[in-house]
C-alpha cells in the first residue's frame, strides 16, 4: 500500500458517525483500502496517528480564493461602501498573475489548516486551477456568469465557462468544474437557464449566490414581485445540483422549495457577521432536511480561510440568535463541514467520509496540545476547541501534501513573497497602494 | 541587557497607537528601558523579530482557568442543566490538586497563544498561584466569596480571602490577589460591602459576575426591584476598583451608572453565545466612555482560552447584532486586549503596552504564515486573521517563556498526561468517568 496510518481516533463521519478507538488507516493508488484494528502489510509512507485525530478532510464550500490579496485592505465597512470603493476599483486591474498568485497563497492557507476541497468562484479559472495542481488540493472551479452589463456580456462568459468545462473534463480529477452563474439579481432568466442547461449536458453543478443581504432581497422583490428562490423555482433553475451561497434572507415558503427541489446552502457565518448580512436559519434549514455545509468566502471578507473557525462560529451565531445553547450541536456543524458539503458538492460517492472505497482525502490532528486536553470529546474538541493550526498531516488523493506541519509540495516562504510582490503590484495599479503596510522583504 | 528583539513591526499601544516599522525593543531587569530604531550593546537574549510584529502580551481579563478540566465534557446545553447537571456536581468533588492540574494546563494555553495576564476566580487560590509561579504567567487572582449558603460560608470565604491577600501582598509580583464577590444574586449586601471594605484596605480591586443572563437579571428585578447595577450603585459597592465579567443585560441607565463610578467591564462574547447568555451592548459602553476589556470565561463554556479568538468574535457580533459592519473597528478591539484590559485591571501604569518603563510582558506574532499575508494591515491581521499559534515567542516580566513556538519554563507533554489524569480521577470520583473518551496515554 502507498500510505499506512497507524493506531489513531479515527473519526469516521460514516453512516454511523463511528469513532474508533486505536484504528487503522490505508490508501492505495488514491483510494481508501482498509480502516480496521490491525493493518498487515508494507508501505511507502507510515504515519503514526498515536495521540491524534485522523479525519475526513474538510471542504470549503464557497470561496474566491484569488482575493487573499485583499486580505485586510478594507475592514470595517459597510457593504455597499466596501465592494464599490475598496474591492471593485482593485479588481478591475486583475490580471491572470495576480489570480495566480492569490490562489496559491490561499491553497497554501488552506491546506495547512485541514481543507482538502474548496468550491471557488473567481475570474481566469485557468490560473486557480493552475494554483490547484500545483499545492496538491482538490478544487471545484466556477467561472463567474452575468449579464448585467449585456447580452454580450453574458456570451463571452458562457463561452470561456464552456471551454473550461471542456479543458478540465479529463485533465486531472482534482480539478472539476461547476457554473457559475454569479446572482438572481446579476444574471438574466435567459443566462441561468443556458446554465442550468449547460450544467445538464455536462452533469456538473451549479455554484450561485443568493439572498446575502436583506437589500438585496428587498430590491430584487421590488424588481420581479417574488422572492429570489421563488422566482428561480418558477423558472426552472433550481435543482438537486444547485448550491446556493449564502441564503441568509429566506422565507419559511422558500425553505420549502429548497428542500422540495433538493438545493443545497454553503453557510459563511464569519463574513455573514463581518458584512453584517444578518444570520442565516441554519437550524431551521436542518430540521427541514436541507443540506448545509460551511464556507469562508473570500479573505476579503473574513479574513482567513479556515474551516475550524467557520465550525465553532457556526455553532455559536446559532446558539446566541435563537436564545437556545442546544442549537445546532456539535455533531451535526461537524457534518456540515465534512460529508454534508460532499453532498452540497455532488461529491458525497468520492469524499466526506472515511470509508473504504472513497478517495484518500484524510487529515490528522494532533492531541498534544493543550487546548484539545483532557481528551473527553473528539467531537467536540474538533468544533470548539481546534484550531487550523492542530492539523498535523494532510492528505489529498492519497498524496501527503503536509506532514508534521511541513509541506511536501510548495515552500511557504516563497509563495508568503510572491504573494506579496504581487499584491503590491496589483494595488499600484489601481492606485491605492497606500493602503499596503507590506513586509520589509518586498520593500 | 537582558534581552533584545531586534527589528520587528512593533505594534505599541502607546497614547498614539504607534505602528513602528523596523523598530528594536530592550528590556532590562523585567522593564522595558528602550524602544529605537537601532539599539547598541550586549543582551543575554536576543531576539530576531524581522518578518514578526512584537506587541504587548494580551490580557484575559475573566476566566476558571482549572475549568479546563471539564473542557468538552458537557456541550450544546441550556445554562441551567449545564450548571446544575454537569458542572456542579463534579466540582463538588474538586480537590487542590485538581486545581493545580487544571490551572497548570489553562497557563500552558494561555501562554502558548500570547496570553501573559489573566484574571482568574477559582477555589484554592493557592494552586491557581502554584501553577502561575511554575508556568511563568502573571495572574490576578481571587477567590470566590458567596453566602448563599448562609453566613458561616461568607466568613469562612472572607477569612481564606484575608489569608490570601496577606500570602501574597510581598511574594512575587507575578501574584496579585482580589477579592471576587461571586454575583450581586449570590452575596448578600454585608458581604459585597465587606468586599469592598477589604479591597480598600489592601488597595486591591474587586472581580464579580454581573448581568450574565436575562433570567438572572429578571430574578434579580424581581427580587429587590431594580436592577444589578443600581442596587449596586445605591449599596455603594461601585467604583474604579470594581470590574464586572459578562455584563450582558444592562439598561441605558446602568451604563450611565457604570460609567460615573468608574465600573469596568470583562466582555467574554465566545461563551455569551455558547451558552446563549446573549449579546452585550459593547458598542455602547465605547460610546459612553465605559473600559472594556476580554475574557474567556471557562473552558467549560468556550472550550479555549485564546484572546485572538475573542477579539475577532467579538467585532464580528458587534457587527452582525447591529447591522452595522462598521462597528467595533479593528483598532479598537485590539485595544480591548491590551492598554483596556491593563485599565480594567488597575494594572495600566505597569502592563497593556510597549512603553518605557513598562514590565516586559511581550509577544511576537510571526508573520511567515499563509493567513497574515501580503501584510496589508499589522491591526486588522492582529484582530481577523491573527491566530493564537501565530504567536512564537513570549516574554512575561522580562523573562522568555517561549521561544521559536517551544516553551522554557513547562514540558507540554507531561502537562497534558498530568491533566488528562487529574480530570480522570476527578470525574471518578463524581461518578461521571463515562463522560471521558481520554488519550491511550492514560488508559
Amino acid at each position: 500500500m502507498d500510505v499506512l496510518i497507524k493506531d489513531g481516533i479515527v473519526v469516521t463521519m460514516d453512516k454511523e458517525r463511528r469513532v474508533l478507538k486505536n484504528f487503522s488507516l490505508a490508501i492505495e493508488d488514491g483510494v481508501i483500502v482498509e480502516i480496521a484494528r490491525e493493518i498487515k502489510g508494507e508501505a511507502d509512507f507510515v504515519i503514526d496517528a498515536r495521540n491524534k485525530i485522523v479525519m475526513p478532510g474538510l471542504i470549503n464550500t464557497h470561496t474566491h480564493a484569488a482575493m487573499t490579496l485583499f486580505r485586510g485592505s478594507a475592514d470595517d465597512l459597510p457593504l455597499m461602501r466596501w465592494l464599490q470603493e475598496e474591492i471593485w476599483p482593485v479588481e478591475a486591474k486583475l490580471e491572470p498573475k495576480h489570480v495566480y498568485a492569490g490562489s496559491l497563497l490561499a491553497c497554501l492557507e488552506m491546506l495547512s489548516s485541514g481543507i482538502t476541497c474548496f468550491n471557488d468562484m473567481y475570474y481566469h479559472l485557468e490560473e486557480v486551477a493552475r494554483s490547484v495542481l500545483e499545492s496538491g488540493i482538490r478544487g471545484v472551479l466556477s467561472y463567474p456568469l452575468l449579464d448585467i452589463g449585456g447580452e454580450e456580456q453574458g456570451r463571452r462568459l458562457l463561452k470561456e465557462a464552456e471551454r473550461g468545462l471542456r479543458e478540465y473534463a479529463n485533465k486531472d480529477s482534482r480539478v472539476r468544474v461547476f457554473l457559475g452563474p454569479h446572482a438572481p439579481y446579476t444574471c438574466s432568466k435567459e443566462l441561468l437557464l443556458k446554465a442550468r442547461e449547460l450544467a445538464e449536458k455536462h452533469s456538473t453543478g451549479i455554484h450561485i449566490h443568493v439572498s446575502e443581504t436583506e437589500e438585496e432581497v428587498e430590491g430584487f422583490v421590488k424588481d420581479k414581485g417574488k422572492r429570489p428562490f421563488e422566482y428561480l423555482d418558477e423558472i426552472g433553475f433550481l435543482g438537486e445540483n444547485v448550491l446556493a451561497a449564502h441564503a441568509v434572507h429566506v422565507s419559511g415558503r422558500e425553505i420549502e422549495i429548497m428542500k422540495k427541489r433538493g438545493v443545497k446552502v454553503a453557510h459563511n457565518p464569519v463574513s455573514n457577521m463581518k458584512l453584517a448580512a444578518g444570520v442565516a436559519p441554519v437550524a431551521d434549514y436542518v430540521k427541514a432536511g436541507v443540506t448545509v455545509s460551511l464556507g469562508t468566502d473570500g479573505a476579503a471578507s473574513n479574513n482567513t480561510l479556515d474551516l475550524f473557525q467557520e465550525m465553532k462560529t457556526c455553532a455559536l451565531l446559532q446558539k446566541v440568535s435563537r436564545g437556545d445553547a442546544s442549537a445546532v450541536p456539535a455533531q451535526v456543524v461537524l457534518e456540515f463541514a465534512t460529508i454534508g458539503a460532499a453532498k452540497a458538492l455532488g461529491l458525497d460517492r468520492e469524499i466526506g467520509s472515511l470509508e473504504v472505497g472513497k478517495r484518500g482525502d484524510v487529515i490528522l490532528v494532533d492531541l498534544q496540545r493543550p487546548n484539545l486536553r483532557p481528551l473527553s470529546n473528539p467531537v467536540s474538541h474538533l468544533v470548539y476547541a481546534a484550531r487550523g493550526c492542530d492539523v498535523c498531516t494532510v492528505i489529498v488523493d492519497g498524496r501527503v501534501v503536509i506532514h508534521g506541519g511541513s509541506f511536501r509540495t510548495l515552500d511557504i516562504a516563497e509563495v508568503c513573497r510572491f504573494a506579496e510582490e504581487e499584491a503590491l503590484d496589483l494595488f499600484q495599479k489601481a492606485g491605492k497602494a497606500e493602503k499596503l503596510f507590506l513586509s520589509e522583504e518586498v520593500l
